[in-house]
């Protein structure tokens, strides 16, 4: 049995030959890793060596030590002395290419693109394990928060349940903007936008696709499960108004765009959605842009990890520690893997939570009759009617909350509903978590 | 380079010769530990063959496989052909011994013992490392909260400065109902004895020194230094009176033990002690059994740890995690250890923080300026000066809030003031946190 290097031994990494890291993306996230690396160089056996970007001349930083090779073409890249290829493109072209060739010609890949390892990750994993290179992805899921190794490897020895969290700092903005300030989802839109908290092109994070890609990579590690995005049911946060956040107050809730995971009986339960989140529920709390996540074991119960969920130097923190995995690797002669036995996802529609239903009306005797008779033909059961005073006649708002129910009665009933004349807008149905 | 094995790999776990795993103490940890075994052993390489603990006709259990042998000797344990020996007796003596010899004999060793780990735990990481053994101790903090695989693994990118945690749950029971019932100490801890939370001889617990041996281990993984008990500040809970939560409210508080290990300009402060914690703090909402631990990284921020830091199944979580490492470790024929280049520390015992000191005086008038003036002689700040109304004269309390100065001049100056006659009892001091 060989003998282990501790990972940041002194004595041992001057003379053991260095990992060199090869950066490919140099933007916020990158210059954070090079960064990173430059001030502890001495402690551990990590050396940049190559950077790539696009128009080079234009990134060219002067901090950094000058035996950096800087490129601009990942074809230089790939064909470099480089150990290990930090893959900060984002995107899934060329992306994907770079890593596949990468792991192919027996670099290992530190990643911390969601998107792709959500499309591609079961396969890329594959290669990784048949090439006996290591592939980190550590950085893929709230940034600097260690929740991926946590479920990985600290978690290991339970059987995980369920996995929630709030994913998506863009949407934590927005919602608290509408909640304290009143203002409608199209104002917190643009002052997210403004402040450099959402993007030109939000949609990937307001209508769930982000925090989705990041449930898949949660479910692959922690339920160990293959999830396809298209499993995953994404609803949107445009619909929440405050009126919304006056009702939550009500059920003694707040809303939060919350990303749930569920192992059930053989079945999946996955879903991205603004939901009704109580107030003394640490998903509750979680503001600005942290990341919260709550998994849920048979044996060991509820565990919560918090912390910066993006940024440069958070996200950096995670690719480096990834980066410190591969050089222990190398350094013990052995090779490691992520590659876990998952199975691919059966997945169930079903939510076991109750729900809550914010419909705006025109007001008129009998609709409030005319909604518990469907629900009740449906066999499903309201738990509360809400009506809060003061709304306009013309667009009332008013929420009704269902005991929990099969999503396929609830559809129906719904679908029902949308034939009523007096509904101004679709109704917004939001779960309500424990 | 080999090719790593996944550690939950079906097929290969067939083929593979599995782990053979001794059990050494059969307790509450013990018979989880080997429940979870029995419960997953179609999923891993862990087989458990040996269970040794005193009195073992009485320890029997019917739900075991036959094929597990049961003795009381642990020379017979060191003498099987067991792979790994889970030491789950306690205390330092013979379980040293065991843990030493069992390194010593080429098997791999996993314990929840922290007094052993805080005490030893450099000698023993040493001889893993040595033996080419893994050594694995997660469960020795924050029972089923991953946090040392976080600290070590996951944040190993960032450079730490600070961990503070809550590590108690029987001084946050205690604390929790002196607060919230009113009771006093005696009473709470009586309460918590009945309830099962504090054992016949709570001094560990409630005099801090359990959260000593924890924040000892955490300061090693994650500040990287080497802490003797000895220089670990531990101050006890039990003055804390049901006034002192008054007047921790006033002050927008409530009161924790709390456990800080910071890092700072090559120094370091180690503390267990009462301290004020804003309620808005993810401190002040840890309940029960809990623990909570906050990490602070120069480039990650801060990072939140939450959950079930007792109990017999969130505790033989993290005992089986680490099992999982030795058969992965195994599996892939290298030896992986914690040890990680500490430094001896050396210790600070000056807090940043600004501190709460609660006095007890009959009362007479210029109390407050005796006090401001010894104060101000030894170039110390007061913050503020508090006195609810509706305390008896004869032992009346009240409050005084320092800005952060030097421990020395703040002793300096109690000192001062311990000869004043109006003192009914000691001032009770707090530090107050951010």
């Amino acid at each position: 049995m060989a003998t282990a290097l501790s990972r940041f031994d002194r004595p041992q990494h001057l003379t053991e030959p260095a990992c060199k890291v090869a950066l490919v993306g140099f933007g916020t996230v990158g210059s954070s890793v090079a960064r990173l690396l430059q001030t502890r160089r001495d402690e551990c056996r990590l050396q940049l060596t190559h950077i790539c970007n696009r128009h080079i001349a234009r990134k060219k930083v002067d901090w950094l030590r000058p035996r950096v090779a800087w490129m601009e073409d990942i074809q230089q890249v790939l064909a470099s002395d480089a150990d290990v290829v930090v893959e900060l493109m984002g995107g899934l072209d060329p992306a994907h290419h770079l890593v596949r060739r990468a792991l192919q010609s027996g670099k290992s890949v530190v990643t911390a693109n969601k998107q792709l390892m959500a499309h591609f990750g079961s396969e890329l994993l594959q290669l990784a394990q048949d090439r006996g290179q290591y592939l980190g992805f550590g950085a893929c899921v709230a940034g600097g928060v260690p929740v991926l190794s946590a479920l990985h490897d600290g978690l290991a020895g339970d059987r995980l349940v369920q996995i929630r969290g709030i994913l998506n700092g863009t949407c934590n903005y927005i919602l608290s903007r509408i909640e304290q300030a009143g203002t409608s989802f199209a104002e917190a839109l643009a002052e997210a936008q403004a402040a450099g908290f959402a993007e030109a092109d939000p949609t990937d994070d307001i209508d769930g696709l982000d925090a989705g890609a990041k449930l898949a990579i949660l479910a692959r590690v922690g339920l160990r499960v293959e999830v396809s995005l298209q499993q995953i049911a994404c609803r949107s946060i445009r619909e929440i108004t405050h009126v919304d956040f006056e009702y939550a107050r009500e059920l003694g809730c707040t809303i939060r765009q919350v990303s749930t995971a569920q192992s059930r009986g053989g079945k999946v339960y996955l879903a991205v959605e603004p939901s009704l989140v109580p107030l003394g529920s640490p998903l509750a709390k979680v503001s600005g842009s942290e990341n919260l996540v709550m998994s849920t074991g048979e044996f060991g119960g509820e565990t919560t990890f918090g912390g910066r969920g993006a940024g440069g130097d958070p996200t950096a923190v995670a690719v480096v520690s990834d980066l410190l995995q591969v050089a222990h690797y190398r350094a013990i002669g052995a090779s490691h893997s992520h590659r876990l036995p998952t199975v691919t996802a059966e997945v169930t529609a079903d939510s076991e939570a109750p729900q809550s239903l914010r419909f705006v009306v025109r007001d008129r005797p009998g609709i409030i009759a005319a909604l518990a008779g469907v629900f009740s033909q449906h066999h499903i059961n309201l738990d509360a009617v809400l009506q809060r005073p003061g709304y306009p006649k013309s667009a009332l708002p008013f929420v009704i909350t269902l005991e929990p129910c099969a999503s396929a009665r609830l559809h129906a009933a719904l679908a029902e509903i949308g034939g009523f004349d007096f509904l101004v807008e679709a109704p917004l149905r939001m779960p309500i978590m424990k």
